[in-house]
């Protein structure tokens, strides 16, 4: 038995990826009661990635930016979504199980092609080029933006701090000074409007 | 009274543009019995963007086909989404709805962007460059996926002929030839399937 084509693999790796829309996140969109799904997350953050392109760094290759955010949830068709504010425990676990599932996935793509989206999803975890940071500075951004729109959505929710949100930051400010400046001001104005508590209790 | 801070236009669009996610479309995600919205098609469609880069024209400017397939459907919250095999008379209706909220939304942009990303739209719509015909072609590509993973889906659904099929299949071939060969071959196993009738009745 031969390998499969090519184009079968791919085709075989964009069914399985149609399970992320069923993967439901915290964040709630905005004007409707139910939660967002990762698909529809990843898109907001496709569609962020061209519209804030001229947010990042000089140089920043933002066609690899848009790749990385289209990928960089997949894994949770096995490992589901964590809320941010975990503890470490359950942190340390759903990196395991992000790694297997994407040791899984991307292995369902031809193998030259599966090591080099694997690569780039490697890249985001990683955080170290200015493609990976201001992905994930974007990746940071938008829960907040749904937050500041639904009244305070997960922070409300789950009575999240201001020193666990800004203890965060730093994730949009590494990727983009001007993200990260326009995030502090939106953080201020949510502990104005009790969105946020202003230290854990 | 000044223009806002471009940053703080791009939000503003960023925002309107959550509301993609409340509008329904024809097809069904695969495995689950309720219909795709119109943010997750636009996520899937990018993600085709890059797992099948390949099967574009030599020198396609993928981070071009990559933001209009993430712009294209925005329009829809102010249009709706319209089913392909729509009549004639209820096609041009649309396309006048699309261009009028093409104009709406667009222009919350700083000037400068909006002119930019509204001529991306207009690219794809016009389908005269690779990046638009392959954009295009993935668009059409991925509701037959989903039709041939849930049982006909949108074909069963409404009683499409294979004519009808037939006669879009242009629209894939022109984009990529490997993509428009691999339909041909789907389509010819969606009959054999009885997903799609032979002919008009």
């Amino acid at each position: 038995m031969g390998s499969p084509e090519p184009l079968d693999s791919q085709i075989s790796f964009v069914l399985e990826a149609d399970r992320l829309k069923t993967v439901t996140r915290q964040s709630v969109i905005i004007g409707e009661s139910r939660r967002e799904n990762s698909a529809e997350h990843s898109w907001h953050l496709a569609l962020m990635a061209v519209v804030l392109a001229g947010h990042a760094p000089p140089g920043t290759d933002l066609g690899k930016v848009g790749a990385m955010v289209v990928l960089h949830d997949l894994v949770e068709i096995d490992a589901g979504d964590l809320f941010l504010y975990s503890g470490a425990a359950a942190q340390a676990r759903q990196e395991e199980a992000e790694r297997a599932a994407a040791d899984r996935l991307f292995a369902i793509l031809p193998p030259a092609q599966a090591a080099e989206l694997r690569g780039l999803w490697d890249e985001f975890e990683e955080r170290r080029t200015p493609e990976a940071r201001f992905a994930r500075a974007l990746d940071r951004l938008q829960p907040m933006l749904l937050n500041m729109q639904t009244g305070g959505g997960t922070w409300t929710a789950h009575g999240v701090t201001l020193d666990q949100v800004l203890a965060k930051v730093h994730l949009i400010e590494e990727g983009s000074a001007s993200l990260g400046a326009y995030a502090k001001t939106m953080i201020a104005t949510a502990v104005q409007r009790g969105f946020l508590k202003p230290a854990a209790g």
